[in-house]
């Protein structure tokens, strides 16, 4: 079984994303889908994804693996540690794929569906092996949101929970165990009581659609991209506790709002008042475009909570983490290698001054982890601050390129450290801009300028030798 | 009638959200509330709001107006020119509060009332100036999200309509005009709808409140703080367009999914299960940390989503915009009043060295739009490039300080540009650094430098004499 290798079967939209996901973060990936489509649909996810996915992190990812399209499904599926099938939703295809998997697939592989609907045990039901099956329902863009339900059955085996949490875990996603099977999981419920009640306000002339998209993004979707229901309402019953909040809220839900707990029968009518409604909102921009849009918003919001290291961004943080190496300690060194994400260019259409301001200084930030300044240096009250930087521009960078920064040590001595930045674009090696910066070692309880302690002493010393 | 001076009946979280983001766009606000506690507690709501509002912009907000804490209701709605109706959620007791108001108010005061359940039409009942009232529902927190949803009755004046959308978007709102009263309006419709299919999971053990919390924040809570549930599902059904999407989605919602049909009795048992869940996921914090993480990240998010022009953030930006008074040129001009806001800090506590770069790019912004430097003149296709900056940093600077840059024109002589900056503290006039700029004006179609146009060589020529 090869551990960096999984199976894609079914390349839609949904499989596309697990896919790109996959691809980007180093996994070679076998690709089975008979439409004679597939190629083409997944080849435009991926140009969205490899725009949209680096931007995300403050280092380069892992190169990425290599993608094969199998002319079978016995192909694809040989060997590989994961097999992730998005076929549509119809209960006896994806039970007919899932036997044609487990008589190719190693045994011990993680075999997941992204069903939205179905239960595990629903998709177990004439399994061969119905241990291995467990559902891993993901969300559109899959190559950007971090969440997959988990839904394991009570056949499901805990050692193809824990591998599949592992893997998924690795390629950044956040896999939420969902404890008891039920149709539709978690989070569909929830959209599926929304999308209900959105039908019943445009039937009734209540609102349209673009009304209801800004009564959304203009109010309660900003509170729920970095805090959810409970939560949030958690904050509104103040100090008097949640049980307060429950006993003053609860009675309105008994309130004669008889049309939220019916449904809208959908006529020909219905159906054409909301396309007419979605047109008039959105028309002026193609899919593509308005994907786009979306990809873009979505990189600057995650990566606005992840300097907050919070939420979704908190997620990122971790991650980003977990595959990080540090540099070791040299008088020449690489210390930025990394894409540059859309939310750094302006009005010239090219990265902002300021931002590269941001590169050499987490270039600094680089040196200085690599000579043993890390957070416990950090806690324990110890710092450097810069204290002059000259930025020469030379040539302009744009979003979305890959760029390296090669730093050297011009001095380290006592409390004094000068470096010297070189940023270059990896695609042809041009010099971009130079830095030179001046840094002072503090101390962070009298702001003061001090020599600096060990382990980054020692670094220092090391180095001179 | 006094044009920015409003009267704000009933200070709890919601009315003190209202009267703090009058208070920091400059109105003065007369505060009637009887509870002894009032004082209290919107000095902690206020505390919030000074904090985070600022942060939002990339200027500074007009001075703050005056708060006069008032023992009547007559004194407090005397002459003003808006009033909003925040008291406890009982019809007897709101319709009882506005025919007092409306003894003492200017008849073409706005007369809005906070509820988010009631239908102005049932507020106007006992009016004696029904066609005064209307409803002004806003979300917590109020002087951050963007969202009031303005409900007239039919009897609503358009005037009192007219001039209550142009009251609120002078103070950053977004007054969504919802066209036909309904119970509970429109964005609480889809919250209640959510909320109680949520304690269905929780009831029949599904999951707990932090799982669905994290199904919401790590998925289409992301998606909803910029596009809504139309805008998405658009995206989701492709090429093919929103009639042929629901038409394939819909028939889901005739699924056995029963339980989203019905509201679960609320037990005991079932609140003291959800409120317990909400200790285990939130308890650590207190309410006043989890506001202060929850204004951190939308401030963040809603920054992200204005540096793409784009959802919330389009909102600000346009915000922003009417409030921009244009600099006129000068060989010392003052470019930039502004707040630090909190992502702009780093592992140090203190701004980020590329923060400075961002103050002095944005510095030499203002410098080039009071030569005549505008959106009309870069789409033309000349912009200036900076070629050089040196920062010095002499002292560190915090979120939520007000900062200013002023800026001396060292040389503006045919296609060069040499700009001087000096970064001060507003409250104690410390000079925090000083940063020489060199910037050469280009063809942005041959991206290589020559000498500007008319009217920006028109403006230096003036300036040289």
């Amino acid at each position: 079984m090869n551990q960096k290798k999984v199976a894609i079967i079914g390349g839609g939209v949904i499989g596309g994303g697990w896919l790109a996901r996959f691809l980007l973060n180093g996994w070679d990936v076998n690709l089975y889908d008979p439409d004679p489509e597939a190629e083409r649909k997944i080849s435009e996810v991926l140009a969205n994804a490899r725009h949209a996915l680096p931007m995300l992190y403050e280092m380069a990812l892992p190169a990425e693996g290599r993608l094969n399209h199998c002319a079978t499904l016995e192909k694809a599926v040989r060997g590989v540690a994961y097999i992730q099938e998005s076929v549509p939703e119809r209960l006896d295809l994806k039970q007919k794929v899932f036997a044609d998997i487990q008589v190719h697939c190693p045994t011990e592989a993680v075999l997941a569906s992204s069903t939205s609907g179905f239960k595990p045990s629903e998709l177990q039901q004439s399994s061969q092996r119905p241990e291995q099956i467990m559902v891993c329902h993901p969300f559109n863009p899959v190559y950007l949101l971090p969440l997959v339900e988990l839904v394991p059955s009570k056949t499901t085996q805990d050692a193809q929970i824990a591998r599949a949490k592992d893997i998924l875990t690795s390629v950044g996603f956040y896999p939420l165990h969902v404890q008891k099977e039920i149709d539709a999981h978690i989070a569909d419920r929830l959209l599926e009581a929304v999308w209900r009640e959105g039908l019943w306000l445009i039937k009734d002339g209540i609102a349209n659609t673009e009304e209801i998209d800004n009564a959304i993004r203009y109010g309660f979707g900003l509170r729920w991209a970095q805090m959810g229901l409970f939560e949030t309402y958690r904050i509104a019953g103040g100090e008097a506790g949640m049980a307060h909040f429950i006993a003053q809220f609860g009675p309105a839900l008994k309130w004669p709002w008889t049309k939220l707990m019916d449904v809208p029968e959908l006529t020909d009518d219905l159906v054409n008042a909301i396309a007419d409604q979605s047109d008039a909102q959105s028309g002026a921009l193609s899919i593509r475009a308005l994907e786009r849009v979306r990809d873009n918003n979505l990189v600057a919001v995650m990566r606005a909570l992840k300097q907050q290291d919070s939420a979704a961004g908190q997620l990122i943080n971790a991650h980003e983490k977990s595959m990080r190496q540090l540099a070791r300690p040299s008088q020449k060194m690489q210390t930025i290698q990394r894409n540059v994400p859309v939310d750094w260019t302006d009005y010239n259409g090219h990265m902002n001054e300021s931002r590269y301001g941001q590169v050499f200084s987490d270039a600094a930030d680089a040196v200085l982890t690599s000579l043993g300044m890390n957070e416990a240096y950090v806690s324990a009250g110890h710092s450097y601050f810069t204290v002059e930087t000259n930025i020469k521009y030379l040539e302009e960078t744009y979003a979305s390129e890959d760029i390296v920064v090669n730093t050297e040590l011009l001095l380290a001595e006592g409390k004094k450290l000068k470096l010297a930045h070189q940023m270059k674009r990896v695609s042809d090696g041009t010099l971009l801009a130079t830095c030179d910066q001046f840094l002072l070692h503090v101390s962070l309880e009298t702001r003061s300028s001090c020599v600096p302690l060990s382990p980054v002493a020692d670094a220092i010393r090391i180095l001179a030798q």
